[in-house]
Parts: structure tokens; sequence; C-alpha cells
């Protein structure tokens, strides 16, 4: 029996990777480096039986967790009708990972065992003669969503919409349409309505399947139905959609096109996925990463999953350095400067860091009106103000009691209090500008607002230093 | 009619939201500062209107997005009946700013619409006496269910439960359901299976509404109802449990006490809004950031949103700076080292978080096992060792160009490599130590990690130019 065993509980499968991992440590040869021990197969037999009664999903959290040699091992005792399912909930790195050691026949009977929309998502990691070969093996109807679900752009709700829809004519009985339902071996998950269309595939209504429950079964859907209360565009913002479900609190919506014809549904736990996946890239890139890594990676996929970024940081340093050098002769006058600059810029990163994260949200929750950009300007200059007053009383009187010299505190706080404003300047420009020219207005932001920060913030420390000290 | 008008498709939103606008900006004074214009009742009106026809999360989105005194215009035109969801929908910091300016009266009968684990989340923003009175309001079950909601604490299934599940018994008929559900005015959001429970409330199984239809309605209850796959308790981890929902794509779950007695449930709404909670204040926590911020919030509001974390990171840069001090004789005499040394600091800093927010993310998700960390820190020193080599050759040789010196150059690139083993190091054992301690490995891991590489990184460059260079 595959699927959900009984009675689950959230401890179990922490428990079950446990057991998994203490069969295969008896796998495991002695000695790191040694050949591996003579695989017994009762041992295999006994991870085997075990997998078999995890739910596919389990199944990926176990071969995430484990190194690559014993990440293979589990993945050969998996069984082959399962694979396709197990595939579509890893991680990107770690189904590359299995991929690229399964044979062409595999992947073909991998993908043979999913719907449409689910190849769609495992094509592009496939060799391109084996995708050619998938598509192929599909039946007509099948083939054709799989192109449309290819055509459409990441990000948008036709790359997570799937074809699962159940439809019904407006015309018919209740009666009819429970032994319709009857007749299909199971409900497609997440089906909390049925669809109702004309001969033209338009969408007409909603009936939920509460509504199909408490009613008469003598009338007729169109008796009954709902209104459709959102449709959804598979060209719309897969975002925009997610913020929907999050309002509506919804289980499934009807993507039409342009003519109102249902094409799919978008359902709520592609919705989580979606979300799930959009926050953690969003936290991968704010760190630099570009995309998830398999902790296991060799060490050569880690380093170009991160050197891109260490590349663009070295870039600002280097400018920054350069401000640096350009002031090289007051810091040889007046030591003191190198050791209080890091401060300023540290401080004016933190702080523009802040301003453009809040903006950068309320961006996205669509919170601020075009007319508004003003009033937060000057709001977030204002709270650099108090910022800057009090951090740069604190700093330049640090300065003075370190140093001796009334003049080097007053330029200490007087750099604070312009590189907070600098920072609040560009925390607000810098998603402003991102935003009016269309982009992301996220998208490398942390690494604009740095670059400004440490820049301007030795600029005008080392600059008022020169100025009034020397 | 309140709720979802017909149709709606993801753009209406933002129409809505700028046609209010519209209206709002006619209320608006002509110039700031000015006294605002007398009210025109007819624009009052026509406001009302259109947020009558608007759904409680879409009045809160156009809430959040208005400043303070066009947010309380609005409010203030919102119908008594609809302000308890409303207020349910807003941010924390959006309605604390509604809330402070309403009776106590209006406060009891915003809550008064309300089901008791809404209330629960509210409670906690009324004043005391205000939070008293409601739950007198309440009757005997409810306030009991109230008192439940109130003690769980943040963070575990029980603070995110509901109390709607529609229970049944076993030996009664299909039939009998079905007129059950009949009377039953309709049935609670996200109800895809009924819970069936003995005489003591005890949890047998659950009966899908599929299954219901599909069934034949002389059966009995215990002849076609399904097995609990998933059962949650009140004190389970809610991000456990979300995960669950995620992997095993469900639309609710039932939540069962010791002795195994349903007490509520879980839904993939309250799902949702909790992973977009949890990415959210990640998010904040990460810029430093306490919480979610009104963006027309009052200067002195957001100061004291920000300041803990400026406080913070005047620490470490104090220390960073510190160190520098202890180096200010060198750097007099080779005044390039000032120049350099920020990018060797920056470098590391970059690279220690990297590591340290693949490492947080893994632990998250349950992929490492105490056995591997041995293993990923072997990695993370070579991964560090390649970016040692490669950077530090490139800005050894940078250096040798800028400033000719064959020896700066050698400084220059070992210290990059031995800062980059640093924060790899640091960026290993700073998480593994936290979960060690069963702590969250997460919180304040990017300052821990960029105060060790800040000031590990001018100490390593310093102190080898002090002892090659000097």
């Amino acid at each position: 029996m595959t699927g959900l065993p009984d009675r689950l509980e959230v401890e179990d499968l922490q428990q079950n990777l446990g057991e998994i991992q203490a069969v295969l440590a008896r796998l495991r040869p002695a000695e790191d480096g040694a050949a591996p021990a003579e695989h017994d197969p009762a041992l295999l037999a006994t991870v085997r039986a075990r997998l078999d009664r995890l739910h596919p999903a389990d199944i990926a959290v176990v071969l995430e967790a484990l190194p690559l040699d014993e990440r293979q091992i589990v993945w050969e005792l998996v069984r082959a009708e399962r694979e396709g399912e197990i595939l579509l909930e890893l991680s990107d790195a770690v189904r590359e990972s299995l991929i690229a050691r399964m044979e062409p026949r595999e992947l073909v009977a991998a993908a043979g065992t999913l719907e449409a929309d689910e190849i769609a998502d495992l094509l592009p990691d496939f060799p391109e003669a084996v995708a050619q070969d998938v598509i192929r093996a599909l039946p007509q109807e099948e083939r054709e969503q799989l192109r449309a679900a290819l055509s459409y752009e990441e990000g948008t709700v036709g790359a997570v919409m799937d074809f699962d829809q159940v439809t019904v004519r407006e015309d018919v009985s209740l009666e009819a349409v429970t032994r319709y339902l009857r007749r299909l071996d199971q409900l497609p998950d997440h089906t909390d309505q049925l669809f109702v269309v004309d001969r033209e595939q338009r969408l007409r209504g909603t009936l939920p399947l509460a509504q199909l429950i408490v009613a008469d079964l003598e009338l007729e859907v169109g008796q009954v139905m709902a209104a459709v209360s959102l449709q959804l565009h598979p060209e719309d913002a897969a975002e925009d959609a997610a913020q929907a479900f999050e309002r509506y609190d919804l289980v499934s919506a009807p993507v039409v096109d342009h003519f109102g014809r249902l094409i799919g549904r978008l359902t709520v736990n592609a919705v989580v996925d979606y979300i799930r996946d959009m926050s953690s890239q969003a936290q991968l890139a704010e760190s630099g990463l570009r995309e998830e890594e398999d902790i296991f990676a060799p060490v050569w996929n880690s380093f170009r999953n991160r050197w891109a970024w260490l590349a663009v940081n070295l870039v600002t340093a280097f400018i920054a350095s350069r401000v640096i050098g350009a002031f090289e002769g007051s810091i040889e006058r007046l030591v003191a400067l190198a050791a209080l600059m890091p401060i300023v810029a540290g401080i004016g990163g933190n702080s523009g860091n802040q301003t453009t994260t809040m903006i950068v949200r309320a961006l996205a929750l669509g919170q601020i009106q075009r007319e508004y950009w003003g009033r937060l300007l000057r709001k977030e200059l204002s709270v650099a103000t108090l910022n800057g007053v009090a951090w740069g009383t604190l700093l330049g009187a640090v300065a003075f009691a370190l140093y001796g010299s009334v003049a080097l505190g007053g330029v200490m706080a007087l750099a604070m209090l312009l590189t907070l404003l600098l920072a609040a300047g560009m925390g607000v420009a810098i998603p402003y500008a991102r935003a009016r020219l269309g982009r992301d207005p996220a998208a490398g932001a942390s690494v604009l607002i740095t670059a400004c920060t440490d820049s301007g913030g030795f600029f005008i420390f080392l600059g008022l230093a020169t100025l009034f000290l020397l």
C-alpha cells in the first residue's frame, strides 16, 4: 500500500528517516575511503519494504538528507512506478543528481506515470533526446496540454496550474452529476467545486461539492450553481494569484483563456508550493546563493553556485577600497581615521537595508500608490535624522573618548548623520527606480544599497576629516 | 451583497484601490498642512457603497495603503458588523493603529461577530478591560474554546487551528448525514472531510465529502469512512504541520488531544497565512526590522522598530574598529593596508553568510542528520579553499598592480584564503552550536557571522601584514 499510513503524526517522519539511516549505516563501509561492503540482500529488502510504505514526499525528504552514494542506493530500491512522483517532490539540485544517473528508458517510464502539468516541471531537466521521446509517448490531448504548460513563462499562473478540472453542463440534473462522479475512479485532489461549462467550454459557473451534497438531486446544475468568484488567466502573475488565494481563502480557482474558455485550474497546494519556493528563493538570493544547493553536492557545484555573488561583492568592495585609496594621504596623517571609518560605512549599510526591505515588502503587497512616494521619502529622511542624531552623538562621544579630539568627534557625528541620510535616500530611490523601470524592486537591492553606503560612507567620513581635521 | 463580486480578476483589486483613492483625493485639502475640507456627504456615500461591495481582505489592503488620516476616514465608513473580519486581515501595526482609536463598545461588538479562534488572534491587541468584556460576552462553549486558543503558545498548532470541524457518528447512515448537512446553513470553509467520532469525541476516522457524494446513501458512515491519515496535537510545532500540509497536499487535518479526542482542525488557509507570516518575519529579521512596519507609521514608531538592530551592529562594528586600532602602528607605516582591509573582511562576511544560509535552510528541512556535520564542515572548508585560492590570487595580483609590492600581494592572497576558511568554519559552527543548544539556528546567525568575519578578517590581514611586511 502506498500513500499515507494510518494515523501519521508529525514526529513519525523524523523517526522513519532515522530508521532508514540506521539500516543504511550497516551498508556503509566501516572506514571512510574503504571499498563499499558487500550489500546484504536481506538488509536491502528491509529498506525497500520501508520505502514502499512511505509517501513519495517523505521519500524525497529521505533522499535529500542522504549523501550522494547512499542516496543512489536508496534510489535504486524505489519502485520504478513511483520514481516520477518522487522526482517531482525533490529540490532541483537533488533531482538533477538523480536524473544524471538514470537511463533514458527509465526517465521515459518515470514521466509516463505523471500528468501533463507535472511532466512540464520535470522536462527541462531531461536530456533533449529523452524529452522528445517523452513528448512522443503521450496521447494527443496530453501532448497539447504539455506544450501549453511548457509555453507559459515561469512565475505565471499557466506554469503552476493543472488540467485536473472536472466539468459539467448546466442542463443536467444533480442526479446525473452524481452518477458521473461515481464512474470516475476518484475525484482529483483539491476538487472542492466542479466547473460548469457550455458546449464551447466557456465557463458559466461553479458547482461546489458542498452544494451538490445538500441540494435536491432532482434539480438541474444551472439551478444551483454559484457565480464564478475569481477567475484567472494563464498569463496572470502567479504571485497575484497566490495573494488572491490568501485573501479569499480559496481551495481552487478556474483558469480561462481570453474567450472565457476553461483551460485548467489552480489549486491551493500549487499555491503553497509556489509561496514556499518564492520565499526560499528570496532567502537564498539575499545571501547570494544562486539556487537551492544540495548540501551533499560536490565542492565544484557549490563553488559555481556561489562565485557570482562573491564576484559582484568583490567589485563593490574594490570600488570602496579605491575611495579609501584616494584619501591615503589623510589616513597617513591621522591613522585614527582607518579605525573609525568602517563603523560609519557599516551602520549606513544596515540602516539602508532596513529602509529598502520595508519598501520592497510594501511594494510587493501593493501598498505604495504613486502619490505617496514623496511622503515616504520624507518619512525615511526623518527617521534617518533621528537615528543620525542619536547614534552620531554616541559615536562622536566614543571617538572623543578614544582619541581625545573634539574635532574628530564632531566629524564622526556629522559623517554618521550624513551617511544615514544618504542610506535613507538611496533606500527609497533604488526600489523606486527599479519599480518605475518595470523591474523587480527586490532583485539586487541589498548589493546596490550596500555598495552606495560603503563607498558613500567612506567618502563622507574621510572627506569631512580631510576638510576639517588636516 | 458582501463577499466576492462576480468574476473578479486579479487586476480588479488594483483598480478598486485606485478608484477609492481617487475619491479620497477629492476629500483631501488642496495644500499640505491646510485644514481638511468639508466632507461632502455624497462623496462619502460613494466610498461607503464601494466598500460594501469589497471582500474584507480587500478592504484590509485598501486600509494598509492609506496614510493615517485617510485610513481613519475609510475605517469610519466601514459597516460595524464587518469591522471584526477586517481587523483579522490587517497587519499587526495597522490593526493597532485602528484599535487605538476605537471605543470599547465598538471593540466588543467587532469581536462579537467573530469565532473563538479568530477572537484569540485579536484579543492581545485589546485593552485589558475590553478583553475581559469580550470574554464575558461569549457563550460558555466559545468562552472555553477562546481560553484554550489563548493558552497555546505562538508557533504551535493550537494557536492556528479553528473549531469549525463538522463531526458525525459511525453508526448513522449517509442519508442521515446528508440530511444533517442540509440543516446546517452552510458548511464551514475548507470542509473537505467530516470527522467521525465516538460518544467520547474520540476520532475514529474521516468521511471525505467526495466519498459522501459517490457512495450509496443507504450505507452507514462506518462502512465508507477513511482512516485518519495525519492527526495533529495542539502542541505540535505549526512549522512541522505546515510541512506536512505541503508534503501531503492536505486541505484540512484533525487536531486531537492526548486521549485521542477531537478538539479542532487545521485548514490549509491557516497554513498559507502561517507560511507567509513566517517568511515575512524571516525577511524582516534578516534586515534588522523587529516587526512589520506600517509604512505610514509615525517616525517615532519606525525608530523604535529599527534601533535595536543598529545598536547590535554598532557594537560589532566597534569591536572590529578596536581590532584595527590595535594595528594603527602598522597602518601608519603602510597606509595601503587601510584601503585593502575592507575587501578581505567584506568578502569573508559574504562567504560566511552563504554557508550559514545554506545550513540553516537544510536544518529547517530536516536534511542534516547528526552524523553528517563533520562531512559538511569538510565540504565547506574545501569550497572555501577553492574560493580562497581563486579570489586570493586575483586580489593578490590587484594589490601588486596597485602598490607594486610582491610581498603585499602575497599577504593579501594569504589573508583572503585564511579569512574564507574562518568564514566557512564559523558558518558551520554557529548554526551547529545553536541547534545543539536547542535554539533557533537562524536567529541572529547573520550578525554573528559578520561579527566574526569582520573582526577576524581585519585581524588576519593586519596581523599577517605586521608579521611579513614591516
